[in-house]
Order: C-alpha cells, then structure tokens, then sequence
C-alpha cells in the first residue's frame, strides 16, 4: 500500500485506527477456548467487527511467539483471513527485529515474502540500535514499510531514548540519520502517545512521515493530545489500540463491547480528522 | 544452566566455540535437498560433527522464520535434538527481541517456557533501546540468561552505538545501566570481534560478565585479539563462528569440513584458553 492509498483509505473510513492483534490465550473469552484454533476464531470476530472502523491491524508477534508452533499457526490463518480484505487494511507485523544485513533480510522474507514464509505483511517495526545496515534490508521490499522505533510509550525509553547526545536526544538522532536511509513512502516512526508533546518536536524532523503511536487506551495516552502535535495535512498517523478494544469484555458479548469501544475512539477521529 | 557450569564446560571441553546456526536452506548441500527436513538434517550433521569442539550452539532465528511454519519446524527438531545433549551445551536463541513488559513477557515465554511453546532454550539476545523494562522480564526465568547487544560488529554499530551520551558512548551507557537489571549470573553482552580494543573498556565495566563475541570468521575478525582483550579468569567468552563452519564446504563433505574447521578453532581456543 502506498502513502497515498493509506491516505485515501483513512479518508474513506474517516478514522486513523490501528488495532493491535496481542491476542493473548489466556485472556479471550471462556466460550471459545473449545475451538480448533481460539486465537484465530477471537482475532477472525475481532477482525469482523471492526473491519468498517480501523485503517490498519497490527499483531503483536510475541503472542504467536509464546505458543510456538501453534502460535504460528494462529497467526498465518489470521493473515489469510486479513488478506480477503487486502485494499482496505495496512498490516503491520510487531516484531521489533533487527539484526546484521543477511539476518535482516531473512527477517524480511519471514514478514514480506509470501512464497518463502506464507506472510505478507505491509510493515513490520524494526529496532534502530545496529544502524544503517540493519534497517536497509526491509527497504529493499517494494510496497513495503519499516516502521523504525523512535520514542517508545514506556518507562524504558527513559533510559536511552532520551539520553543527550551532542545537542539531540538519542531518539531525534535516530530519526535525523534514518530519515535518509528511505522516504516517507517506506518508512514510518514509532512515537508513544504517552509523550505526546514531543511529537512536535518530531514532526519539526519529519513533517511528512507518518508516526505509528502505541499507548492510548491501557497504557493512558490522549487521542486529541497525539492529534494536536502529531496530525500533518496528510492525517500521519496511525493510533494504535489494543487491549482496550480486544479485552473490553471477557464475555459472550466480547465482539460487540469491542466494536462499542472502536465506534468511540472512531468517532473521535472523525471529529479529529474534520480539522485537517 | 549456571555461570559455574558453563565455565567447567568451557574447561572441559578446552574451547568457548559457539557454532552460529545460520542454516540458509539456499546454502546447504544439494544432496541434502530431498529429505523431508532438509534443514533439520543439516543442523543435525553439523550437531553431531562439532558436538565435542563447541560449548554453544546459536539458532540465529531469522533464519527459521524465514520459512514460515516450516522454519519454525525445523528449529523445534533442532533444540529437541539438542536437548538430549543437554548438559552439554549452552543454547541461545538469537533473536535480538524487546518490547514493552507485558510483550516483552511473552517473547520470553516463546523461547524459555517449553510448555508454553515447546522451546527451553538457556539463553536469548536482547536489543538494548526500549530499556530497563523491556528487559527484566526475560531475568525473571531462573537458570535463563539475557545476552543484550552493546556493541555489534557490523558497520551500523557507529551510527548509534558509538555516539558520544555525555562522557560516554552509547554502548557503554547501555552496559552501566543494564548491568544493574541483572547480574553476571544471568546477563552477558554482545560484543563485537571486529571492535576487539574496545573489549578492554568494556572489561573495565563489567570485569566479569560473560561476553558472546561474533564476527570471527567471515566478518573478518580476530580470535587472538578478542582473547587478550576480552578473556577473564573464567574465560568470560563464547566466541561466536557462523558461516566458516557451516558452509566450509557445499558437497558431501560439508560435515568433515565443518569439523576440520571446528577442530582448528578449538586448537586455537586451547592455546589461548591455557594463558589463564
């Protein structure tokens, strides 16, 4: 998908919602855990009732992880379910990888190339601290994005993120040398809505990426806050919701207390959006 | 298993090898193309040629993943082979993995918890930039290690690593910091073999960790040099081949070529592992 028909597509559906499939096993609802596959049946009614309201799905690989093989599975079968939906979702595979050039590029046949691995994501998030050689292999995937970690929602990032280094802190630097390795046609940024006035200082770096922001919602970041410093004329964002939308009831009626909860962040963004 | 007893193995076995299992399926041997695993069958050859050279054996995961489902499935073959040499080899996934504590939770899960995902590996790699809470959780599995990148060997290591935080350089400030999450019990780093001198500045902060060194071998370094400068009075190594062994040769003969080039590192390891 490229930058313009991400941009359409948020138009369209008047929302910049990203949903983050962390579908942990032992949090979805009682009734379906006599299934075949739970995890794919709870992300399948997830998917289902919120098609119309998110522009893009983000499972959190971790989750698949934790349950091996199995977990894989979980996974792939709810890939090729997103994949019936193609032009109307941005997928993002939470991974957070990052390696030395050949195990890059092995990373990226594991998300990008369907014909080696089975998946065929639109993005995948990668870890900056090996640099340059680690990230350009996820580049060279046509129609895919990096999504780089800058600034991330937790008490972690502290820690070096913010670290002084010469006059920028380490995660403008991230930003200021990455920004050259692709365009904002391949590449986004991770920025916590935990730290939402720090997007201003960002978007005085890259004006046009667009920024994926985790941390509405369980973790306690405002929407509108994110909004305010973050939107660009483009809308350059992509909010991600989790365990709010996932786990808003642990019952048989999961699917509509989900949808309830992403009608109202959507309908926030309309209303955000309508000040573009 | 404990620092103690990966320092006996190490004495025991004269070598503080670990084999990198960087099993490209576009690289090994053709005669080995029509079994059902081919990969697996690889591993297995090379397990079975290097068992008594090598302290470690290190699954570079990317190389699993991408090939999907039946990637994973080859790994799963790989660390339950293992495992029945299991006092006799210290296992790392590399993975260079973290992300928020409840994710970063669960990619313990899919590498430590064995009923969780099938996998009981002693050791994972761990990226350093979301900081203290996206990596206490892998310290909270007893008898399990993080080995966190501080300073790889590949070209990208200036971009970030070796930018100035103040007085020190980001490498070093991640190791100050992250050395007070665990101890030398259950923490080692990753540093590089082509940035041998700086081994000695690390040994000034963290005198008795151990230390997973690659980039011997096709990258280009030197074991002679990592010893002088890294080398403790428990050894504090496990210097990493990958490439040099597996792929020493693409016929039927890759197994004995892999352990002539075993055997040579080893020797050499004996040599220096004597200067103690």
């Amino acid at each position: 998908m490229t930058y313009n028909e991400l941009h359409q597509l948020i138009l369209r559906k008047r929302s910049f919602l990203c949903i983050g499939l962390d579908s942990d096993i032992t949090k979805i609802p009682d009734h379906l855990k006599h299934l075949q596959d739970p995890v794919f049946a709870f992300n399948k009614k997830i998917i289902d009732s919120t098609i119309d309201l998110a522009v893009a799905y983000k499972p959190n690989l971790a989750f698949y992880e934790s349950r091996g093989i199995a977990g894989l599975r979980s996974l792939q079968l709810t890939m090729d379910y997103l994949e019936s939906f193609k032009s109307e979702v941005f997928t993002i595979a939470d991974a957070k990888r990052g390696d030395i050039g050949n195990t890059s590029s092995q990373y990226a046949l594991g998300v990008f190339d369907h014909d080696s691995s089975g998946f065929n994501f639109d993005a995948i998030t990668v870890a900056p601290y090996m640099g340059a050689d680690s990230v350009k292999p996820f580049l060279f995937f046509p129609g895919k994005w990096v999504i780089l970690l800058a600034l991330t929602s937790n008490k972690g990032a502290e820690d070096f993120q913010l670290v002084k280094t010469g006059d920028e802190r380490l995660f403008e630097l991230v930003i200021e040398h990455s920004k050259e390795w692709g365009t904002a046609e391949n590449m986004m940024y991770v920025v916590g809505a935990t730290r939402a006035e720090m997007l201003a200082d960002i978007r005085e770096i890259i004006p046009d990426h667009f920024l994926l922001v985790p941390g509405v919602g369980a973790q306690g970041g405002s929407l509108a806050e994110v909004a305010r410093y973050g939107m660009n004329s483009h809308c350059g964002l992509l909010v991600n919701v989790s365990r709010s939308i996932l786990f808003a009831s642990s019952g048989a009626d999961f699917e509509e207390k989900a949808r309830d909860e992403a009608v109202s962040i959507q309908k926030e963004m309309e209303s955000l959006l309508q000040l573009l």
